[in-house]
């Protein structure tokens, strides 16, 4: 009855070759180049722990065989570890000082390749082709250092008591206002929507564990057509209760991003030992811009982090007390400084990453910024519930991972740190093709 | 320019307070319960490290302001830490030794609740109140399991060199057939859909890191109303490059659930040296129904786990080769059991929690099984590729979150596993209610 699960031979990773030097093994996965060579055929090996040269000698019994084997082929090799003579070791690859003298080889599956690896292509075609381009080098590294942020993002909140959560994609109603979100069809002709944030679940869970935290999909149909927007993306959130003010929540989000930096130290982010704050006013003073605007335009966001960075050493800038106006229904009013929110925006290298602050928690009071906002409290039933049963003040914020993502690479396009973007014009591939 | 983060007083946790017998201190939290007994006025404070109890003494300066509070208004609370009298230790309680005496008491927000916390609801009610509901000592047991549970799934696979990534929600069509995918009313008239799994990214990913996995919500919508169905559910996935066949996916989801089992010790889960392993044909000989079926009862999956419990002692049992008409069209048939698939399901206490097998990995042999299944490959261009440039033989397998998360508890119904459950009738509040 039982089929048992042993592995007849055993298949030894590219990685740990060195270890097995003068031995015969067998390792597996992609041809990433084959170079011919008189007669003589090289080729280097790749899986996912590293890279290696066999060589095929015009001796070998597989040199029948590797004829037809080109690039991206999948393959088992069986050869022989040899340590190359001194003056054969290649010092730019990991494995250069060893080479696997191949014996037999055999094809899991034949590749045919859009272009070569190397070969310059425009954004759109690399993303016609992410199946193939995703696994350079550098595309790989790109979406390693992704799993690394979002993993050092939830490690950083455990530690501090937040409680991981799942919250829901489909909504009963465009409920936040502002951001445009897709319509869904429902069961039988019931409308439903797709979450423009998990605002209103993580507030929920405040109130059920204080310290809540979420790594889920948000939708925005908005039509902006730029290097910086998605219609998908992914939005890393906490929420925590019993704060003082925004500045708790932003003391928060600045050990987690030092928690990443950490953990990424290839992007190489400067953090001195505070992140300096300015008020938006501030900022606008300081380039000498109108004070009238509620917002900063990218330019401004730009400016003003070559500002920090020259003046504070710092990739990264608080930018709080955006007027009111500008902010959800949910925001608190700094008593001391009304028409002014208690948030902020989190910059990192010119670009808003993370947005957040203190929300309204007392029921009366949101009821009222609701009415004053022109909502229909009777739509936000469930949501009001979590006040009329009581709540700490409290706040939050929601940092978007492909943007943290691009900004720590210095990629110039979201989308090159986005795993299948989704935009106006493309879901995979090109939207026109796509649609039957 | 900068504004400090201090907190001015200092706040203890709850669970902190033994630390701090015969001194004054603040706390913050919910009235779990508030009762009168004569002049005084005894609380359970509720925070997220634990329950204490505090006593009003008549002489005590906030005997004036406790009068309105009463059960899930959040105060601020000062106090002394007591040892209590030996006959007055509650051995029930984590801090039933000690004692707050209260000597002064703020009213952060005040609470109006539904009904008492231990009132018998029916599932709806409990549905319709879970901002008050999920407070609960039971619910928020459940949810912090079902958090160590997505994290234990995620310590598992990255220690077995697993890479995450981020699969979309959006997708082009409705590709997978099978399962009723929502659609989305995209930009301009364009159509997209709700994705029913992660499964062609998944595939896509083997070919970029070898091993890959996710935490994904996907939407499936069938008309099912029963204790096991959502419209929206969190899908645990990995998918693994350069297997044998299907037991080495099932090698290392059995490890994997034997890592959550490990976490998750309330979840009592009983599993020996190995999950036992039948095909449907001997689990249909064993419960002695008909051989011609394609697929498992509901009833015979919770019959064949009782005799996998008896026979085998396990709470677990893997069900393999279903017939290949039952499966989609890209899994593995088995070469010397024709007609059958190199697939499995894993059952947990009755319920089907995972599926998973080898997958086809040859370009033409895929391309065959398409047309075969009467859908047109011109459509899976952007799937497709992954197999023309080169794929290992390889497999994966999928765990419903809310599933496991409910049988390890032994819940009824799935919508006590799921935070905001959404089904035919339900997004947050019964749908009629929340739809304009």
């Amino acid at each position: 009855m039982f089929y048992g699960y042993d592995v007849l031979v055993k298949r030894i990773l590219i990685g740990d070759l060195r270890g097995h030097i003068d031995h015969e093994v067998l390792i597996q996965g992609w041809v990433d180049v084959r170079r011919d060579q008189g007669k003589m055929v090289f080729f280097n090996f790749r899986d996912r722990s590293g890279t290696v040269q066999g060589v095929v000698l015009p001796k070998s019994p597989a040199i029948e065989t590797v004829k037809e084997i080109r690039n991206e082929y999948v393959v088992s090799v069986t050869g022989r570890v040899n340590k190359r003579p001194e003056k054969n070791i290649n010092p730019e690859m990991p494995n250069g000082d060893i080479e696997l003298e191949i014996t037999a080889i055999e094809v899991f599956s034949a590749a045919e390749i859009p272009f070569e690896r190397d070969a310059e292509v425009n954004i759109d075609t690399y993303l016609d082709h992410q199946p193939y381009t995703l696994r350079s080098k550098e595309a790989q590294s790109v979406f390693r250092v992704q799993a690394t942020i979002i993993e050092a993002y939830r490690e950083a909140l455990r530690k501090r008591g937040f409680v991981e959560f799942q919250t829901p994609a489909l909504v009963g109603s465009d409920a936040e206002g502002g951001a445009a979100a897709f319509k869904v069809d429902y069961y039988y002709e019931q409308k439903a929507y797709l979450a423009t944030s998990p605002q209103f679940y993580k507030q929920i869970m405040v109130g059920v564990f204080e310290r809540a935290f979420s790594t889920s999909k948000v939708f925005r149909g908005e039509k902006h057509a730029t290097t910086r927007h998605l219609s998908e993306y992914s939005t890393l959130d906490f929420e925590m209760g019993f704060i003082q003010d925004h500045t708790d929540v932003m003391a928060t989000l600045e050990e987690v991003m030092r928690h990443i930096a950490k953990r990424v130290p290839e992007g190489e982010a400067r953090m001195p030992e505070k992140i300096p704050v300015l008020t938006l006013r501030e900022v606008q003073k300081t380039l000498g811009v109108s004070l009238d605007e509620p917002d900063l335009e990218p330019e401004h966001e730009r400016l003003i982090c070559e500002w920090a960075l020259k003046e504070h050493g710092s990739d990264f800038l608080f930018v709080t007390h955006y007027p009111m106006s500008k902010r959800p229904f949910y925001t608190y009013e700094d008593e001391n400084n009304l028409g002014y929110s208690k948030s902020f925006d989190l910059l990192f290298r010119g670009l808003e990453i993370s947005t957040g602050g203190q929300r309204v928690h007392r029921y009366d009071e949101l009821v009222k910024r609701l009415e004053a906002h022109g909502m229909d409290p009777a739509l936000f039933s469930f949501y009001l519930e979590t006040f009329k049963v009581g709540m700490p003040p409290h706040g939050g914020s929601a940092v978007g991972l492909e943007r943290l993502t691009a900004r720590m690479l210095n990629l110039p396009n979201i989308k090159e740190a986005t795993l299948f973007p989704r935009d106006m014009n493309r879901i995979d591939t090109l939207l026109n093709n796509n649609n039957e």
